[in-house]
This record gives C-alpha cells, structure tokens and sequence, in this order.
C-alpha cells in the first residue's frame, strides 16, 4: 500500500459547537492563574506573591476545609470491607478511635444495599437503597403530604451530569430553548451550545437581591416563541451560583405557575440548599409545587420538575467524590424511560459517590457515636464561612467602585464593579471584557484568582466578578484592598 | 394569573436522537431479568429457578470476584487519610494486619500527589502524578525509544467518558462518520445515534478469529465519502467486545496504514489488554504504531491515536470506581486544547477512580509487602476466568447448531447459533430477532441473562449471543446445556 500521508485534523475539521462551548470557571483567569502557579515554583520569588488564592471555584477542600469524620470513616471501610468479617480486630479499631461503632453499623447496611462492593456497577438509576435514603431527605425537608419515592429518584456523577442528562434529552437543535438566569452558572451555557441548542436568557434583579421578574420571562417566551424557538425548560438556581442569593417563595410560585402555563420544565438547581445564612430560608421548589398544587386542585398537575442536588456543596465540600442526584416530579413515565436510557449508556455513575449522596442526606443522629464530632465540624465549617463572607461583604461595600448585595448562603459573593472610564477604555485596547481585565490585574498583583462577571452574563453595561468566600484567613482579603484603591487611583 | 394547563412533555417533543439510542447490554433481556429476579424476591419458588445468572455485563464484582486486597487498602487511607498523622497509631494497624507498611507509603505519595484530599475537585485532565505513573506504566509495556508524556494523558471516568469526549469532539451531524466493528460495544453506535453522527459498519471476519479485512475496510471508506459522509475515525476494540478475540499485528498495521493514508483517527479501545489467555499476546496500537513510524520515517507522522484503558476490566474489575485513561498521539496541540476544555465542564472524574487507575497501572513489585497477596489474588482471578472459559467454551463445541471462536481474553465467548428454521419462523411471528427470542426462552427457562448479537451487531443472516464467562460455578453451565437441547428438539 503506497500512499500520501494525509492531512492531520485541525480545529476547522472538528464538531464546532464543542470549539464554541465556552466555561469561564475553567477559562482565561484560571488558566492564567496556574501559569503563574507553575512560575511560582519553577522561579520562587519572581512574582509579587508566593501562592495563587483559588477564589475562582467552589471546591472547599483544595482550600483545606477538613472533611467530615462520620463521612470519610465510612467511606473507608466501604472500600475495605474485609475488616468487617472479624469481630475482634473491629473490637479494637473501635477502642483505637479508628472507627465509632455506628461508622461500623452504617458501613454494614450501605454495602447489604450495595450488593458487596463498591466495584460493581449498580444499576443504572443508581443504588436502590440509598435512593430512598435521599428520599427520606426529601421528606423531612419538605413535610408535604405527598411523599417522594426512590422510583424517581436518579443518582448522578455531581449535579453537572444530571444537567448534561437533562439538556441531552429536551434539546437537539436550535429551535429548542431554554431559559437561563443571567448571571447564570455556565455550565448551563456550555451544554447547550454542545447541543448546538438555544440560551433564552433571563435577567435576574441585582437591585432586589437578583430576584426574578415574571413579566419579563413571559415575555421573553413570547419574543422566543415568536422567533421560532420553542422554550422546552427554564433552569432556576437556587441558592444562586454566582449570585449567592436566595430566591422568595412568591418568585418560586411565579415561576411554577409560567411553567404550568407554557408546558415548560422546570430544572431547578439547589445545590447549595444547605448553605443557608441565618435570617435566611431556602424553600424547595418541589415544597412550593406541592403546596400549590394542594392549594389549587389541576391547575398545576402538568408542571414537570427536575431538581438536583450534589455532595460537592453544603457543608460537606465532597467535589472530587463526585456524587448527587435528580428528582424528576411529574414527567411522563415514557420521557422518565428515556432518562433511564441515556444514563444506562454510562452504565452508573461512580457508586463510592452515591454512597456519599446517601450519608450527605442522612447525617448521625442524637444518640449516635458519631453525632457530636459531626455536628461540631458542621458548626466549624458554618461559623468559619459566615466569618469569612462577611470579612468579605465588608471589604466590597467599603470599597470604590463596588456594590455587593448581602450574602445569604452558597459560597459566593458577586459584586458589582463601577469601573473607571480609562480601565474600560484600556480593556477595550486589550480586547477583553472590562471585568476580566480587573480580574487579571487583580490575579497578577495579588494571585487572587476570581472569575469574571463577563464568563456569567450580566445587564449590559455593567460589570462583575464572582469570588468564592472559601479561602482561610484573611490576609489576602486586605491585598485584595490595597490592590483595589491602586487600582482605581491608576485609572481615575 | 389565569391559564389554561399546557400538555405535559411527551416523547415526540423530546430529542428524538436521545429517543432512538439503543444500548443492549442494558436492553430487553437484562431488563427482563429484573423483573424476574423481583419476581424471585416477591413471589419464590414461582420460577423453574433461584437466581438470575447475570452473564450479560462485564461486572466482576457483581459475581463474587473479590477486590484485591491492596488497591483497596490503599483507597481506604485515600478516604480516611486522618489516620496518616498518628505514627504509633499506624504501627498499631499494622501489626494488626489492617493494612501493610507499603500501603500506607503508597497513600502518602498519592495524596501528596492529589494535594491532600480525594474530595477536591483535581484538574480537569486529572492528577498529574497519576498521569505520570500511567506515562511509566505505557513505557514499559510497549518498550518502545519514544516515551509516554503525561501531557497526553486523560484521566477519564471509566472508558465510556472518553469514548463520550471524543466522539463529541470528532463529530456533529450525519456528515461525519465513524468506522464501527460489527459486532461492537453498543456505546459505540449509541453514542453516535446520540450526536446524529453516522456509523459506518465494518465487518469482522469471524472464521478467522474475528480478524480485520483492510480491503473491506477501504471500500466503506471509499463507499461512505461517495455518500457524502467524511469518515473521521476508526474505532478497534481490542481484545475484542463483544468477541473476546485479540487482533494480529499485521491487522493492527493494516488499520494505522489507513488512517495515515486517508487521515482518519484511531480510537482504540483496549480495556481488556490485561486479560490476555496463555499462548496469545496483546500489541498496543500504540507500539505497533511507534514500530511503523520508526521503521519508515515520515510515512506514518500524521496518524492520530487516542488509546482508552479502564480500571474496570482487567483481572481487577473496579467497574463502580469508574476510573479510566485516555492517550492522545500525534494530535494537533490545538485539538487537545478542545478535548481539555470539554473535560473542564464536566470539572473533572471522580479523584479515587484517578488514584485507582495509578494503582491499576503501577501494582505492587518485588520486595513490598504486600506483593505475595497480590500476585495470589490475581493468579487466582486469572485461573478461575480461563477455567471458566474454558468449560463455557466445552459447552458451544459440544452443542447442536452452535460454533465458537476458542477463547483469547477479555471477558465474553460470542458463540454463533444456528438457528433451527422453525425457531427463526417463532421469532418473525413475534417480531423479536431470533437470537433475542433464544436469548429470552434462555432466561425465562434457567435464569442466564445474555445478549443477543443482534444487540452487537453481526452478519446478515447470523445469529449469536455474548455471554461472560464471570459468574463462578459450573451448575449454571450444564442447566444451559439441558436448555438447549430441548430447546433444539422444539424446534427440529
């Protein structure tokens, strides 16, 4: 076979909704932050500072938060159950202090509802038992009449594959929409643009601590409609990712009654459900659907519901275990059939994260051996967020230029930035987003690494940027300072 | 707000690409399966057997394969590292035997590597160390002067996410097509159905073990871009799913000399490399690759190769860990910038699966204490797999109107069923294809859950099944005999 080699493939020859896809918590700022990173090691003392400050994403445990010890204990025997088979040597590890006895009891059940082994694949909904465990969760939670049921429950690889999921099968082109919030998490963005599927974007009020406005989502389904493009869901994210605010019930009930309306799904992303300040309440969506519909018989019978949660947020910070889980309320059974399929082509997500999924949603309780280590880390973790959240707050509302609202919850405040003229007009030269310019500034003087308002969506015109409130200490909170009035005095 | 209630979502209004994926390793018969074996817990003794014999997935855990006792105290510390920070209480756990001295070294280095905790989120390609060990790992199976850089190293969430990435990023509408094995792994078409793409079947040569025809092969190319569809890659599966066969060198030349040729990428799937029988070997696309570039310079510089590995085949079968590699060579810089950024929305892979897949490709050597246990384990799992296949293997040979490829590796036999005409004329009036309707008297008369070839994929005309030969015991091997005769009895 004589030939001439052929070219290779370049970027022109590829799928280009994947080049297009843009993820701003992963992108230009972060990038360049681990540049420096490396320059930090390979060059000690080249740079004005000696670490990067990952305040770009929401991941606690790079940043030391401390695992929780019920959590991990159990975790560990599940992947070394053999200690399990001899009563002696788990005598003494429970007089060690290795394990408590309802680490032990607990290890039992979870691998009886395994199966054996955290090995195996499970089925492809995920472990029956720990999905009624999340169940339970979801029942205590809401303490609706109606209860949730473990047939609707799926567990997935973290929140972001339940959204892939979902998207996957409502969208397939762009005459499918759906509506986001602007400022959004962009993952959302992301996947549909993979799909080669339609944004409607949606403004949230920064003046009324980013609430939404009905109106105006009407509207916008009108306006999309009118243009050809059908809106088949509209994500809701509550506690808000990069907002941090949390949304009312009256806007809750607007949104369900739009969706009952115009036949549009609701996603509903809680994440950082248990990431609530105090003075604050986080109402479900699927609390706030129930009691409607209980409220108003067959009005709101139509109304189909996803709402996902994770292990990677709340209190317990588990992102690179990779667990969570999706409710679907009232879809049809031939759409949750179709669901059940595309997760079954990925076999099952990773079944040490959906044991992780089942002990986030049942903590040790009173009584247990567990219990009082558990609750003071919880108490820990609480305490030193709000502290740092609202070191943080007082930082942005002393400034010039910034304009924060309060924080409620999650791990993220985003700020507005009233830029100078000659730091717009110098980010225009670069031709970058204004906001990315300060971030980069920011990130070069000090190695604070933030994320852009522009990687989110914001009202034209004005800018952001979104910073986690994760990072120990508060050193760093004052160069942000110092780099700040430098800042302003350079452009002003 | 007054309104009428829109319909709810029905399958028509969903993406009817997501509709239409088949994957039937997850299909009727296993689906059918499930009911039975609830039927077993809710209704016993109503069934001419005790338990479903589940032959049709790949899962050795799910069966009783033990877990090697190594990885897995390894991944127990990963979970628990508190422990590493009490020497006198380390020394105590190994005097108990709870875990060895180079285990625990192994978890240190590890999660120094990871940056202290399994529930950070890692980077997006994964953990660097680990990228290297798998680096070290390729070098020295494939000896080869040109080493492995991590650079060009994935850490994937099983091989079904880098089959996901790859075929997203090589692939957006009908116009692109990919080469397909007939039979295949149905990830491969289901994903493909999943992104409108087009499968381009070619045909494995089974009087030949299932060997490659390159004329064949060239004419579908030639075939496929007359009719407007370009083919972008070629996937080999190799030791073969669902053929349990391992191609030839010269096969695997042939392949990379049409890839240079006509510049399409290979995807080589290779999960199974490491369940290779005695008397046959298994060569890397990789090595084979090298070998050909070296031996005629420039000829081969254009080819691109993304090999995938997984932890959970191989004699170790941590299939629910979900860990996995992806290699890329020879592709543009700027191609992998875009696999990068499509690994970064979905943040990164579960960070256990990643350290598995460290300790998958670097095991314990000579000297460590835990290396007599390990190499008994897995001489043990070993024996028992080819005492397996053998004896399933003794069953197709002896058996009316059944012919059998002798077993390679991998986990499956893919006998061929000659079906007798009065069967094929049942299986039409039920409009089921004949080897699923086999497949199915199969089940509901002994309890062995298989998959039907028409679920793979296979000639025209033909009929075969896949079967594991995983699940231990030999009782369930004779009860297929006694259903088969009768079965052909039926029939005659």
């Amino acid at each position: 076979m004589s030939f001439v080699p052929a070219e290779k493939l370049s970027v022109n020859d590829l799928n280009q909704h994947a080049v297009h896809a843009d993820y701003a918590v992963r992108g230009s700022i972060p990038m360049r932050a681990e540049q420096l990173h490396a320059q930090i090691i390979n060059d000690p003392g080249s740079l004005p500072f000696d670490k990067i400050i990952t305040a770009n994403i929401g991941n606690p445990q790079q940043v030391g938060q401390k695992p929780l010890t019920f959590i991990r204990q159990v975790l560990s025997i599940l992947e070394y159950p053999n200690i399990l088979n001899d009563p002696e040597l788990l005598e003494k590890l429970v007089q060690l202090g290795v394990y408590q006895r309802d680490v032990i009891e607990r290890a039992r059940k979870m691998l009886d509802s395994i199966g054996g082994s955290v090995g195996a694949y499970s089925a492809s909904q995920g472990v029956l038992g720990f999905r009624q465990t999340v169940a339970d969760f979801i029942n205590k939670r809401d303490g609706c009449k109606q209860l949730a049921s473990p047939n609707d429950i799926f567990l997935t690889g973290g929140a972001s594959s339940a959204v892939h999921y979902l998207l996957s099968i409502l969208c397939s082109g762009p005459e499918f929409g759906v509506l986001i919030p602007i400022p959004q998490y962009p993952l959302y963005t992301a996947t549909l643009t993979l799909s080669n599927s339609t944004a409607i974007p949606y403004y949230l009020k920064e003046h009324t601590s980013w609430s939404t406005n009905t109106k105006e989502i009407e509207i916008n389904i009108k306006e999309s409609m009118a243009n050809g493009v059908k809106p088949v869901a509209i994500v809701i994210i509550n506690p808000g990712n990069p907002t941090g605010a949390i949304l009312s019930e009256s806007d809750l009930a607007d949104i369900i009654r739009i969706s009952a309306k115009y036949g549009i799904a609701i996603i509903a992303d809680e994440v950082y459900q248990e990431n609530i300040f105090p003075g604050f309440e986080f109402h479900s969506m699927r609390k706030v659907l129930l009691n409607l519909q209980s409220e108003f018989p067959g009005t709101y019978d139509n109304v189909q519901l996803a709402s996902l949660h994770s292990t990677s947020k709340g209190f317990i910070g588990e992102c690179g275990q990779r667990g969570g889980y999706m409710e679907l309320i009232g879809f049809k059974d031939e759409v949750i059939a179709i669901v059940l399929k595309l997760a079954s082509i990925s076999i099952c997500s990773v079944v040490t994260g959906q044991a992780l999924m089942d002990l986030v949603t049942c903590p040790p309780q009173p009584g247990d051996a567990s219990y009082k280590l558990d609750q003071e880390e919880r108490n820990k973790i609480k305490q030193d967020l709000m502290f740092r959240a609202d070191r943080l707050y007082g930082l942005f509302t002393s400034l010039e230029g910034v304009e924060c609202q309060r924080p409620q919850g999650a791990m993220y405040l985003f700020p507005k930035l009233i830029l100078p003229d000659k730091a717009i007009e110098k980010a225009l030269q670069l031709e970058i987003p204004p906001d990315e310019y300060y971030c980069r500034e920011l990130l070069d003087a000090t190695g604070i690494c933030t994320v852009p308002g522009s990687g989110f969506g914001q009202d034209p015109g004005t800018y952001h940027l979104r910073t986690t409130f994760l990072v120990p200490g508060t050193e760093w909170i004052e160069r942000w300072r110092e780099f700040h009035q430098q800042f302003y005095e350079r452009f002003s």
